[in-house]
């Protein structure tokens, strides 16, 4: 046993400590015995001498515990853990894989936890022995911190590059600043010192028609503007999408429901690498300067949570346990929509709420410090060059009134249609891409879709100007120095603080128009921009979706107001000279219904709002508005988009939202179904070969350990990969390891074979036996196991009857029995 | 087994449907066999049928599957469980306590929520009926929303009542208003038209030397208002004490340590009742009156618990199921911290990060609902007559400079250590009261703090005023308005915008002392006050214990800034004329810090902060303090204030914050220990005589079954209320069962035997056989074992080696041995 490598164990030391015991104990001997030692544990010497010694049934209702073996103190465990770690912490000849995960392979959360407190345990153990190592425990505490505090430093610099990068191009579609060609529009209007309003008009920026010498206006100057917007568009996208085609596949999309898969237990390799962060960053720029129908909040929660992935490399407590990453990894999706909305506590509030799924109040603590520390390095960074600290800021004159929670709630359920549609519409669209031939020509379909989109966009105003900007202006109330057609009052301005009550112009008209035709094109283009292989989010258009509504329904409540002032609605509180309905508000209002009906936000999304635009007075609009919205868009179609998204994929991802309905038991679900056949390993009976023949007829990624073929009781469970690994080991270092050698993995009938000397020497494999599998029995509800699987992180459990084995229940297991149940297709389930 | 009562099935139907299935198959005859529906399950006949045919093994690996028996339809189960449901609803001859439990007893989460699972889906089924079944689905699909929404409504008019209260009575101290005695000294002062900065002066008020004619100020006018303030503050904590000590004892205290154990899944009857309530409220409005060193937002979140458990009881879905109830207790916590700071998004972290254990997303969602309507309605009544949104509103002119995080870094350790003294000395001495004859005399220890406080309290102006008052006045900015000594600068004000820089005149240095002994009096007070037998919380205290030397330190930077304007660190940002420092900024963070030392929240703490004070550009600040204070806390001494008294009661309250750092396993946890016996019962083979001996003997709460003595293999658990009840129901409605009836929990032995005609019929109770119960493996390790019981809600866990059972770990022990890890005394915990 003493050939048998360390390092295989490593798997095995994550879920008992058996055999770290034992190894002490052989390694220590001078420790054996009791010994003075306050910090001793009660350390039997395992299962051997249990199956040796059965339990001895004594009189009425009682029986014998198996005896406790000798204390071993905990010093000579530590020695066995030291040198596993001093092995392969420096050398890189670890066993490669063991311990880690293939590909599109789920992960055993309880597994990881283990291994990583038995790291911790042994540094805080050596922490005594000399200041290194001290220094090196410090290090270890506190590098999740500063590991969150990189991530949030990244995010917040990556998020400026990408701030600058986008508005510098999104105005070259339209000109350029010939001074310096680098400036944006507002950066190239600084250095004029004329006050303008109107930040067109500034002379030292160019539009193309008067880089080619026409004048600004005339049908001349729109023809080539109108070029110009076109050729640009097109090129950006063009260059996106070949850039995500050629070198980050991963890159393209919002990210987010891969991410949700990714952090809820799930290995996607690369999807976080290096590459699809420099491709994401890129093509986000030039997929959002391109004026497609996308925002770039969703793809940089992807951007941060790429950076979450590569810096926790550097510190090998997060990089090499897939459970803790996921720590760092909330937190960087927390830091990802804090600088996207600088909403530092919404962005915490949207991880703990739609990405994340493990989320202790450790992690809830530092993804809030990831979250500031990245808004604070943004606002530094202020790439924007404004005071403001929220993206759009509004200041209403006036408080809302009772009776217009009518009118909110109604926008709530207008915006739970509006949602609804998309989401159908999209999910319909990417199947039919998904299989059809039209998957085979991304680049081509994104140029398609930004031709169209460009084509119409141009000639709205509305569609023409870049997203943010038509929020802000839809959400804005109309002041003295506003001079959109959106804000044509009849009105004589007399007071900047008393706006008085009056009809719309004809311009309030036009624009209503031209706002109904941009949010039909937003919707369809959407509709065909979600999806497409560009990186592209989908927070901003569905902001604009609802904020157009949201207006056209404000100024129509606002010209009622303005027409009956005396009717019964409208005569308690609107019943003075002033302006009492403000529709900018409705705006906000309807933002956040879509927003909500399509991604089923709630307290995230209201913080998020309110962070937003830092109007504190109207939670409680918002919140009905959101609520309104979230139950509509739950009557018409149960899935929010990321959901429809991932099940659309076919990922693992087992909601912890949903709630299991039906009343199935585990025995319904458990693999082998009728008359099939369970594949087992004895404990001590079989040969390398029956091992070998039982891996490459089954594919299982494990077997359950059983007593014997006659009796079923189970002993434990041993995983795929390290069978085959250790298997492989033992025929290169151990000598006389046959074919006929007896696998030992428990019990010791087997080695005391070996002992009396008949055939070949026994292989034994007890290090990679897991003897705390987690198990239930067969008349268990669905909805305990289903409660398990989601909270405790399992990859499968063992089912059992009176402790005998009866089948395992993996994952895949329990995502097609839900599918099943559901009347869905449990083939789309995909990967295990 | 027709006879036996389907009553007492309740607790069975909770965690297995085997028994539903049986009842329904004998009673839905005319569906055996299968059926068209498409909604079928799979049912197999239950474990009769699995011990008759006891598993077959077959060939290499594998072995046959006990075959599933007919198909049954849903619709026959259905027909049970309406029958469970029509006979329980409205009678009351339910077997009382049956799905209840005992009095300081842990509950059972996994079945209590598929009790209510169950119950969902017989809701779900029943809504085709009739009209009726839709309106009683629908209600009972809101009940959840309705029942948060009566909680915010009546938390937040309880709130505003108490604020009333409590506000009109502090000033009674001081003196009365005579047109209006009800009126307190705002009120009074409303009528008067008078524009006066210093609300003292108002000629409506009459302080109590002018009620008995003198004058306002002199000698003789401070000893009778000295005089006046001690006797009202004795006589306010004199009802109050009285009131908690006659009516409620459960009243006394902050109650957030009992809620936390509450919503943890413990039971302590009547701690949420109608007359806590009561007593609470009262007692509070006195014991704040009082002056004694105590806030009002602890008590806050218990009356607000209170109010959620009574209106949970008009949803029988709430009321009658403990998990359940426990999701809106988690939305009353938040709606308290709401109504407490008018901080709604604080309340509901606050309720998810401190008081919460099993807190879903859709409960967030509910709480922030609730904690918003609460907020809302709060401000609707608006007790204290202001614009102002927020309790401590601040507005600072000058943002904070990055160099202040240094001394922002020091507030943090200060308040770090100012938490941890007054936590030590206040468990000393709670611990010493606790023990000694003191706890015998309550409501003599409440008049001696009283007496205390009060006789020093009065001679300081900052003790003798509200502490809410001083914390406003210590946030504050000095402005042109503010007459306090505290801001008497040398300096003109020219312009209100622009403070110029200037040194402290003497009344800032009289403030800085008289503020000092403020802190050690508050100090000294609150630790004594901390667990008197009045309604007390500490959130008010701890922020101003921390505000004062945040004043302090800010004064100080502040001068130091002034007098070295060239120094490195000041030349940079604070070289101009301008005032840099705000020394109220200090405060802010100081309270922060030593409110987050005393509680240890994290986020919520900042959140709340940030709320409370609108202060939206400080966040970073008060988070580099409350980082500072926390770690600072957790070096120092464990525990917060909360958990450390949850320890000192003994309750059973398992943190899931706590990470456990033991190497050892189930088996060390178990019970039996070493050379012990294990009360089984088996599954067969036990007679009614056998069983009740046992019963006697042994006091645990539940007992394993298994199939034999000889075999010890698990069948299932049963709890020993459920055994009492059926023995004690079939003794008197089964014909024919004597002592020696065997008693048939599983298996169909016994019944053969009693078929065959020998000895009295058995005592089938399959019905109250857990046939699930969670199992784990003696090498399981105790991270995992605490893990699951943790996230799972377990009270206890069966411990298993290859399918044998070996012991039991209750919850109780698990604490038990996380103490002793800890080199606590595990006797410390008290109650299962």
């Amino acid at each position: 046993m003493e050939r048998f490598p360390l390092k295989s164990s490593v798997s095995k030391m994550a879920t008992t400590y058996q055999s770290v015991y034992k190894k002490g104990t052989n390694e220590g001997n001078g420790h054996g015995g009791p010994s003075g030692d306050d910090d001793m544990v009660n350390i039997k010497p395992g299962p051997h001498r249990a199956a040796d010694t059965p339990t001895t049934p004594t009189s009425h209702g009682t029986f014998q515990l198996y005896e406790h073996g000798t204390r071993y103190s905990d010093a000579s465990a530590t020695s066995y853990i030291a040198q596993y770690f001093s092995s392969s912490a420096g050398e890189a000849d670890d066993i490669p894989g063991i311990g880690q995960y293939d590909d599109f392979h789920t992960i055993d959360w309880q597994r990881d936890i283990a291994r990583d407190r038995m790291r911790h345990r042994y540094i805080v153990k050596k922490r005594q022995d000399s200041i290194w190592d001290l220094i090196k425990g410090a290090h270890d505490a506190w590098s999740g911190w500063v590991c969150v505090l990189l991530v949030g430093v990244c995010t917040g610099v990556v998020a400026g590059v990408i701030d600058i990068g986008a508005s510098w191009m999104t105005d070259l579609k339209f000109g350029i600043c010939p001074q310096a060609f680098w400036f944006n529009r507002e950066q190239c209007c600084w250095s004029n010192d004329e006050i303008t309003f109107d930040r067109e008009n500034c002379s030292e920026w160019l539009t193309w028609p008067q880089v080619f010498g026409e004048s600004r206006e005339g049908p001349g100057a729109y023809i080539i503007s109108y070029l110009f917007y076109i050729v640009w568009a097109l090129i950006f996208a063009a260059l996106s999408a070949s850039l995500v085609r050629m070198f980050a596949p991963y890159a393209c999309g919002s990210g987010i429901p891969e991410i949700k898969t990714i952090l809820s237990g799930f290995i996607i390799r690369g999807y976080l690498g290096k590459w699809t962060l420099i491709i994401k960053s890129v093509g986000l720029i030039l997929s959002v300067s391109s004026g497609l129908s996308l925002g770039k909040e969703g793809p940089m929660v992807h951007i941060a949570s790429c950076l979450g992935n590569i810096l926790s490399y550097l510190f090998p407590k997060y990089g090499r346990n897939e459970a803790k990453k996921r720590e760092i990894l909330s937190a960087a999706a927390a830091a990802g929509v804090s600088v996207a909305f600088g909403a530092p506590i919404g962005g915490v509030l949207f991880s703990l709420e739609e990405v994340s799924y493990y989320f202790p109040l450790k992690t809830l603590w530092r993804s809030f410090f990831c979250a500031l520390i990245a808004a604070f390095i943004l606002r530094s960074i202020n790439p924007f060059g404004n005071e403001h600290l929220v993206l759009f800021y509004v200041e209403y004159n006036k408080p809302w009134k009772f009776f217009e929670l009518i009118p909110f709630v109604g926008l709530g359920i207008i915006g739970g249609c509006i949602a609804t549609i998309f989401i159908k519409a999209n999910i319909y669209w990417c199947r039919y891409r998904k299989y059809s031939k039209l998957g085979q020509y991304p680049v081509t379909e994104v140029l398609v879709v930004t031709l169209v989109t460009a084509i119409i966009a141009y000639p709205n105003p509305y569609t023409r100007m870049n997203t943010s900007q038509l929020i802000y202006l839809l959400f804005n109330q109309c002041g003295i120095s506003n001079t959109d057609p959106l804000c044509d009052y009849n009105r004589n301005f007399t007071d900047v603080n008393t706006i008085e009550k009056a009809a719309a112009g004809d311009g309030v008209y036009r624009a209503m128009w031209l706002l109904t035709l941009a949010l039909v094109l937003k919707l369809v283009m959407t509709v065909f921009t979600f999806g497409i292989k560009v990186p592209c989010g989908l927070f901003i258009p569905s902001l604009a979706l609802g904020a157009i509504p949201g207006r056209i329904v404000g100024i129509g409540v606002e010209q009622l107001a303005n027409k009956y002032p005396k009717s019964w609605l409208f005569s308690g509180e609107c019943s003075t000279g002033d302006d009492c309905i403000t529709p900018g508000l409705y705006a906000m209002v309807g933002a956040a219904a879509v927003l909500g009906g399509v991604t089923r936000m709630t307290v995230s999304l209201v913080v998020i709002m309110f962070e937003l635009t830092g109007g504190v007075r109207y939670i409680v609009p918002l919140m009905a508005a959101a609520m309104a919205s979230k139950w509509v868009g739950d009557a018409l179609g149960k899935q929010g988009i990321y959901d429809a998204h991932i099940a659309l994929n076919g990922y693992p991802f087992l909601d912890s939202k949903d709630e299991f309905q039906h009343t199935s038991l585990a025995a319904d679900v458990m693999q082998p179904k009728r008359n099939e056949t369970l594949s087992v390993i004895t404990q001590d009976s079989m040969t390398v070969d029956d091992v070998e023949t039982l891996l490459k007829e089954t594919e299982h990624n494990g077997y359950p350990v059983v007593v014997s073929k006659e009796s079923q009781y189970l002993v434990g469970f041993v995983l795929r990969r390290d069978l085959n690994l250790a298997i492989a080991n033992a025929r290169r270092t151990m000598e006389g390891i046959t074919g006929q050698s007896v696998v030992v993995l428990a019990g010791a009938a087997g080695a005391a074979g070996a002992a009396l000397g008949h055939g070949p020497p026994p292989l034994p494999l007890a290090r990679i036996l897991d003897l705390a599998p987690i198990t239930v029995t067969d008349q268990t509800p669905m909805e305990t196991v289903v409660d398990m699987f989601r909270k405790l992180g399992l990859r499968q459990t063992l089912v059992t009857h009176n402790g005998r084995l009866l089948g395992v229940i993996t994952k895949k297991d329990v995502l097609r029995h839900v599918k099943q149940m559901d009347n869905e297709d449990p083939n789309s389930v995909l990967f295990n």
